[in-house]
C-alpha cells in the first residue's frame, strides 16, 4: 500500500503524477527531452540507460517499464536491454554505448564516482560531449524517478504483460500527455 | 576541470543549464514548483530539505547554495539550516519538519528505505499527504541535481561569499529565468 493517499489503481509514477500535476509537468517534459528529443543517441540507447540505472536502483516499476520501452524502440526485441543488465561487456550494443553505460553506473552511485578515465574511454569510443552530458543526466534523472516511485511506495504491477503494453505506449507516444 | 566543454566561468549547475537549455527548462521549473511554489511548507523549510539532502550526497555546490537560499528565506540567518545538518534532533525547527527531514534522509539512500513508521511519525507530527509527497520529491530531485553537478565535475567556487550572494538571489528571484 502506498505511503500516502494516491489515486487508486494507477501504477507506479503515474499515481504520483496524478496526485501532483504541478510537479508532473516538468518531470514529464524532462523525460521526453532526455529519452525522445532530438539526439545523436537513439531512443533505444537512451531507454537502455534508463532501464540499466533503474535496475541498479532496484526500482522494479521503472526498470520493467523502461526495459519494455527500450525493446519497443527495437521492434519488440528484449535481448539487448536484458544483455546489458546481465553482462555489459558481452552485450550486443556498441562500444560507445558501453562506455556511456559505465558512466551511468558511476552516476547511479554518486556523481563524484565519474572519473576522467571513464570520460576519456567514452571519448575514445566516439562519444561527443553532448552524449556524455546526456548519459550523466539520464542516469541522474532516474535516480530521482526511481526514488520518487519507491519513496511513495506506489503500486507495482506484477504481471509482466502490463509493462510490455506500457513500454509499447511509451515508445510510440512518449511522456508528455497530449491535452 | 569539468569532464566536458561546459561554458567557462559559470558555477555548478548553471554551466550544465547553459550547455543544454532543452533540459535546463524543465529542471528549473521543477525546482521552482518544489521550492517556491504554493505550499503549506515554507520556502525556508523546503530549502532546508534541499540543503540537507545535498549535504548527505556530499555535493558542495548544491549544499552551499541551498543552505544560503534557506538562510535568506529566514532573514539571512544560517543557524537553523546549519543545526539541521549537524544534529537534526536538537535543531531549532518544528517537530513536523524533523520528521520530513528523516524521510528525506531515507530517500537519499533509496526510496525503499522509507518505512511506514517514518510516514506515521510524520503524520503524527501534523504532516499532510501533500507535505510528505513533497519531502519525498524534493529529496529525490536533489539526488538528481547533485549527481548532475558532480557527474559533470562542474566548477565549484570556494569563496563562501559567492554562495551567500547566490542564495540571496535564489531566495529573492527563484529558479526560472526571466526572459
Amino acid at each position: 500500500m502506498a505511503h500516502i493517499a494516491l489515486p487508486e489503481g494507477l501504477p507506479g509514477i503515474t499515481s504520483g503524477f496524478a496526485f501532483r500535476p504541478e510537479t508532473a509537468k516538468p518531470m514529464r517534459e524532462l523525460a521526453e527531452v532526455l529519452l525522445r528529443g532530438p539526439n545523436t543517441l537513439t531512443s533505444a540507447e537512451r531507454e537502455m540507460i534508463a532501464a540499466f540505472v533503474s535496475s541498479r536502483n532496484h526500482c522494479h516499476f521503472c526498470h520493467a517499464s523502461h526495459r519494455a520501452a527500450a525493446a519497443h524502440n527495437m521492434g519488440g526485441d528484449y535481448s539487448a536491454v536484458d544483455a546489458v543488465k546481465h553482462d555489459l561487456q558481452t552485450a550486443p550494443v556498441s562500444p560507445k554505448l558501453k562506455t556511456l553505460l559505465v558512466i551511468a553506473a558511476r552516476v547511479q552511485e554518486s556523481g563524484k564516482q565519474v572519473s576522467s578515465a571513464d570520460v576519456e574511454a567514452a571519448r575514445a569510443a566516439g562519444a561527443t560531449d553532448g552524449e556524455i552530458h546526456d548519459a550523466v543526466l539520464i542516469a541522474a534523472a532516474f535516480c530521482m524517478f526511481n526514488r520518487y516511485v519507491d519513496g511513495l511506495a506506489t503500486l507495482t504491477p506484477t504481471d509482466e504483460r502490463v509493462y510490455d503494453q506500457m513500454g509499447r505506449r511509451m515508445a510510440a507516444e512518449g511522456y508528455v500527455r497530449k491535452s
